[in-house]
Parts: structure tokens; sequence; C-alpha cells
């Protein structure tokens, strides 16, 4: 075991930021260019997708509702992919809008219906100062959402748990807070599931908002990376009757078939999939039918979407254990960091001391690496400890990986001994 | 040639009358049920696209930016689909967004975007009133759009050159009209294409707003039917510097390859460009790419489209044929009924006399045929003089079409013949 730099001398600090000082500049050498900015999976996981390519070599176009899904028609998509998602999201077909390739044009889409027709009652633009709770660290693109439509964003913490409840349900006593983006499902960058104690306690908030809601974004409902699975208590199943109309949920096979070209969905009450369907009978005439019906000749059932899942956990595992070795290694008892080992998702989340994650990413970038822009996981950019460092391990291949890896805790090394040496 | 309703004597038309209603009943005992509704592609027209969906059998996922298209990335489109889009619509690159499956989407998005961040000024719902023109008869989705964003609408007739310009010149001058929906070629239903002058006129209209948009949803762009093709002038070639942001152009493969699964583009303004990116890095990573390069790959290039759409011309022109034809054999010399003979485009424009248009939806309907709601050419479904008929005879083959029609024009009869008697 590293000693702490916690617990080293003067004399010591300035010898390891030496030796430290060093090895930064040799990789720094090596002239790297690597992105790990985003969580992108690597083709060799697009490629387990590629037989979706060939299933209409049948000639059928024709859907469980007898119409050709290659003609117009089916707003809320074809039956046979509402009922995959109904499976997959254990809720009912009629709870289902099948979407487009984007759950975060969903996602946009409702916030801005909210915002401007309101969810069921006076606009929320109407009402003054619309607030979110925003869980963080979290997604930068849920940020972004509430940024371009003028929501103020509250920071809520994440525990080990899910986010502080304690803190929602005293927020939520403000009447101009509208609503909160979660991912409850190896979340966006920790790779936290909510407990079921913290998906009760949201499912029964009590909300002096009439018109409340929480974007449940179910990004990685079914993305594990090992046998031992994270469960997710289904938020439907919890929903007291006051908060039927609470809750609405989407995910997605972008990171199941392909990122970009895959299909959306949106899960929520029979009320709230009316106000919807009322704006997309003006917005749309049908999402990508023949997508939908691709997904579900490829996949079948869930079963079918399990098994494939796996064949992206046997190549996704080893980069996350790539990563996973390398900061315990390097980084295990100095005192200076601490990162999660999440059972599924797209990242992992690192935590460094002092202040030093703008330096982190500005040392890797240096050196050739591009790290997610350090503060993209807080609201307005802003990480008020200046700790949080998203790494997304899915695109590089494992070689590639440990080198960006190695660069990523030598700058961690440098930016904390910079910091006590100062 | 029929002796016209017109100059008949009581008797005369009584008699007429007991004729056309046993005819009625005659066929109303057949007990049709025939879709007319909507500017659906027929069966045949789809499978000419099928080759599309072979494409990627060489397993070459790479477009020109290098990028692989099954991933996330390239917001505004692919290169070669832009390009591709560029070419058709005789415009430059930069100023082509590729879209999603649906050019109606782009057009919700676009207004909601003026009517809530502004068109580079105020937004429009926070300057009073909002209104537009609406070149009718037009297409009920654009007046749908209207309508959900509370725009008023005003009316403006069409003349054989397109819409009345001296009538939009005089209303422009109200500076709450901050827009226009266009079908520019072929409109529908009218089949009418804007002269060169119209086009001309309205590139440089003197709008009162500085933020006055048009929707140019050229939908209909190489959709001809005949040898004979109309020639549109490409608006932005004749647009003056003042009003260089005032067009918004739009236009879709769903009735090149297939409806709801094909590509939409817009075209505008760099600035507008720019100002629509901003919102779409918000709302979306990127639209289905790997659908764009099918698109591609499939057609290659315009004179790849053009040649496709010969393919749908040979399908279509029967179609025509076969309503032009029954009209004219039915109806001519009648004085009740006028009618255009297009050489493109997706409908027939059918104006009764004497304010029958909604009498002869219900005869259609009590006789099992559907026509596109009497009404549902006009903004708020109202069409003021009750003439308009929107025939749409692309989806039903030829000789349930012949029967149809046959349907049609008696109840034409019919409903005129009850109003002259009466």
């Amino acid at each position: 075991m590293a000693k702490s730099y916690l617990s080293m001398s003067a004399a010591e600090l300035q010898a390891e930021l030496e030796s430290v000082k060093k090895e930064y500049e040799d990789i720094k050498a090596q002239g790297l260019s690597i992105d790990m900015s985003r969580g992108k999976p690597g083709s060799d996981q697009l490629d387990i997708s590629d037989g979706m390519l060939k299933v209409f070599d049948d000639g059928n176009f024709k859907c469980e509702a007898g119409l050709d899904v290659r003609n117009y028609g089916l707003l809320d998509g074809i039956p046979e992919c509402k009922k995959l998602f109904a499976d997959l999201l254990e809720v009912k077909p009629e709870n289902v809008i099948v979407g487009g390739n984007s759950s975060l044009s969903l996602m946009f889409d409702y916030v801005s219906q909210c915002m401007y027709q309101g969810a069921g009652f006076t606009p929320w633009s109407q009402q003054g100062k619309v607030k979110f709770l925003c869980p963080c660290p979290g997604y930068d693109r849920h940020f972004a959402i509430c940024e371009y439509f003028g929501i103020e964003m509250i920071n809520i913490p994440m525990t080990a748990e899910g986010p502080d409840m304690d803190a929602i349900e005293e927020a939520v006593k403000d009447s101009s807070v509208k609503g909160m983006f979660c991912v409850p499902k190896y979340s966006n960058p920790q790779g936290i599931t909510f407990s079921a104690e913290t998906v009760k306690r949201i499912a029964n908030l009590d909300t002096a908002a009439d018109d409340f809601r929480i974007i449940w974004d179910n990004a990685y409902c079914v993305h594990d990376l090992t046998e031992t699975t994270d469960e997710l208590v289904n938020i439907f199943d919890v929903l007291p009757e006051k908060n039927k109309d609470m809750v609405i949920e989407v995910a997605s096979t972008s990171k199941i078939s392909y990122p970009g070209a895959g299909v959306s969905c949106l899960v929520s009450s029979v009320d709230n999939i009316k106000a919807i369907l009322k704006r997309l009978t003006v917005q749309a005439i049908s999402y990508d039918k023949v997508n939908m019906l691709r997904h579900v000749k490829f996949f079948k059932d869930v079963q079918g979407i399990k098994e494939h899942m796996q064949l992206h956990a046997k190549i996704l595992k080893p980069k996350f254990d790539a990563v996973i070795d390398t900061l315990n290694s390097d980084l295990a008892g100095l005192g200076i960091a601490e990162w999660n080992e999440p059972n599924g998702g797209y990242f992992i989340s690192l935590d460094v001391t002092g202040g030093s994650a703008s330096r982190v990413g500005v040392l890797c970038k240096e050196a050739g690496v591009t790290l997610t822009n350090v503060g993209a996981t807080f609201p307005y950019g802003k990480d008020p400890t200046d700790s949080n460092i998203r790494i997304a391990p899915t695109f590089p291949t494992p070689e590639v990986l440990s080198k960006a890896v190695k660069v990523l805790t030598v700058s961690v090394k440098l930016a904390c001994l910079e910091n006590l040496t100062r």
C-alpha cells in the first residue's frame, strides 16, 4: 500500500512532486491523442447489432396492427414495439409512446410542452420563476435542457442511495420547484442505483406544485456489467394516486443497438400520454416505424435484449476493469482520490481532493487525453468543490484506455502534489 | 357535352335529381369502404425503395467525415447527405441541416423556437398577438401548427400564379404578422406552382416585422407526374440582402423513399442555421445518420433521385388520369364544379358551387368513401364558401379509385341538384 500524501513530510512531498513531474513529462512526450469525453460505444459494440440490418430480407413490412410500417400512421408507435418497451420497463403498452432515435428529444420536447402549454395547469412559464432539482454529479444534457428554458437549477447532492431525499423533501415545499431529472439506475456518472427506500420516497413526494414532474431517465435500465446486477424498484409500482401524473420515464436503445439510430420510448400515466399525443399529432405524422419493426424483429423480446446486453458487457467489463485496476494500483491509499466500481452503466466517477479537478483536466488535455469537461457533471458547469471527473471508458480500445488512465492518474497525483506543496 | 345544370328548367332539374338519386342509391348499396383522405403512397410505390434496405450489405458504415454513422455525432447531418439535399434544392451544403424522418417536426420545432426564443429578436410570444398568412386552400397540418401555438391565421386566396400577392403585400404592413406557410411547388391541394413573378414578390416583401419568417415547404420539389414539369424559381437566388434571414425551406424524402422512414432537411441562411443548431444541440445528439447514409448509398445523387421519381410517376400518372377522366366525363359542362389538372404533387383539388362541399363529404362518407375532411384545406377547418374538396388519389389502386371517384361525382351532382331544386 502506497503511503498517503496526507501523512508525508514537506520533503517527502517535494521529492514525490519531482518524481511525478518527470513521469508526467515522459508521458506527455508520447504525444497521445485520446478522446474519453463522451459515453460512446466502441465500434465492436456496434458490430453486434448489424444483424438488425438484414431483418427485412424477408420482405415483410406489416406490423401487428396490419399496417405497412413503410407508410404513414401509428403516431404512438407500432404495437409490438410498444409491447417490447412495456415488457422491458415492466409497464403496460397503453402507457408507452415509442419515439424516434433520441430520448433526449422526448425529454426536451416534454419540458418545452410543460413550459409553454403546461402540465395540466397554467404553463410553467406563466407562473413566474421555474426551478428544477438536479441531483449531482449528473448528466450535463439534462442541465442543458434546464438552462435552455431558463429553468433555475438547484443542486441536490448524491449519496450512495441516490439523491439526498431530506434535501429534496424540503425543496419541493417551494411551489416554484416544478421538476427533477433523475438517472435512477447506474446513474451518470456515478453508477449509483437508487435504493428501494429512495424510489419510494420520491414516489411519495409531497410537492407544493400540483404540476411537479420527474423526468425518470432510465437510460441504463438493462446495462449491467457484471453478474451482480443492481435492482431498481419500478417507480410506477409505488406511485400513490395523488402523484399518478408525476413521473415521465424515458429509455432508448441508444446503448443497446446504435447510438443515434436506435429507438426511444416514453412511459407515463394515460392522462400524460394523452396530453403528449395532443402535441405530437401536430408535431409529427409518425416516428420511424421501419426502425421500430427492425428492432423488434432483431431482438424479438426482452430475453433477446438481455442476451444482447451480455455481449456488450463482455466487451465493456475489461475496459471498466482496466480503469479500476489502474486507479487502484496508482491512487489507492494516497488519500487524494475516491472512485466508484459500478455494476453497470457507462461511466466511472472519480473525485479528487483539494479542488484540483480542473487542473487535472488541463494536465490531461496537455498530455493528449480529452476528458469530459470538468464541471460538466454539475448545473451551469460549476462543480462547487471542483472535485468530480467523469471517466468514459467505453470508446477507446483496452490498450489505448490503459495509456489514457495512466495519464489521468499521473495528472491527479501531480495536481494534488502541486496543491500540497504550494 | 352534357347540358349545364344552370340552364335547366325546374322540371329538367327535378328529373335529373331523381335519376342521380337512384344512381347514388345503387352505388351506396355496393357497400364500399375506400379511404381517399390522406396523401399516402400506395404499397407498389414503397416497394421501389426497398433496395435501400440492402445498402449496408457491404458492411461499410463510414461517412465522408470519417465517422461511423452508427455512433453519436454530426448534429447537422452527414456531409454527403447535406450535399445531396443541397444539390436537389440548388443551395449550398452549409445552408442545410439534415433532419429526422419528418419535415413537419422541423417546421413545428422552428415555429416553437420563434415563439418562445425568438427569431433574432424578442420571442414572438412576448410581442402580443402573432398572426400568420395562410394561402388557402392549403395544407391542414400547417394550419394545425399555427393553431397549436395560438397564432391567428389570415386567409390569403390562391390564384393560378400562387397566393394573391396584393393581399400579402398589404397584410405584411401589420407588424404582428410574423410569418407565412407556403407549398410553392405543386401546392397542396391545388397542384399550383408559384410563378417566377410571385416568388420574386415574396422574396422582396417589405414586412413591418423584422422577424418575419416564411416556411417554404417544398414537399413536392421533384414530384413531377408528366413530361411537362413546372419550374419553381429558387427563392434564395432572388432574396435581397434585407430579407436574407426570411426564408426557412424544408423538404423530405417522405414521398421519394418511405413516408415516416425517410430523411428531411431544412435550408436557410447561415445565421438561421446557427440559431437552429443552438437549439438542436440541446434537443438531440444527432438525427438518424444510418438512415441518411442509407438514402445516399441508394440514390447516389440528384440524377438518381430524378430517375427514381420517374418510377413513382409511372405508378401515379394513371391514378391521376383516372380521376381527371372521370371528373371530365361526369362533371364537365354541368356548371357545378371546377378542378385542376396538376403536373405533379399528390392531390387534385375540386371546387363545387353553391356551398355544397360539406354535403358532398357526407354523401361520400355514407356511400363508403372517406375524403379529406371538407374544410380541412382552410384555417380552423372553415372553408368560407364551403366549396373545396381535396382528392388524394395516390393510395387506392386504379380500380378502387375509379369506383371512389364515381361515388364522388355522383355525390357532387346530387348535392348540387339538392341545392338547385330546394
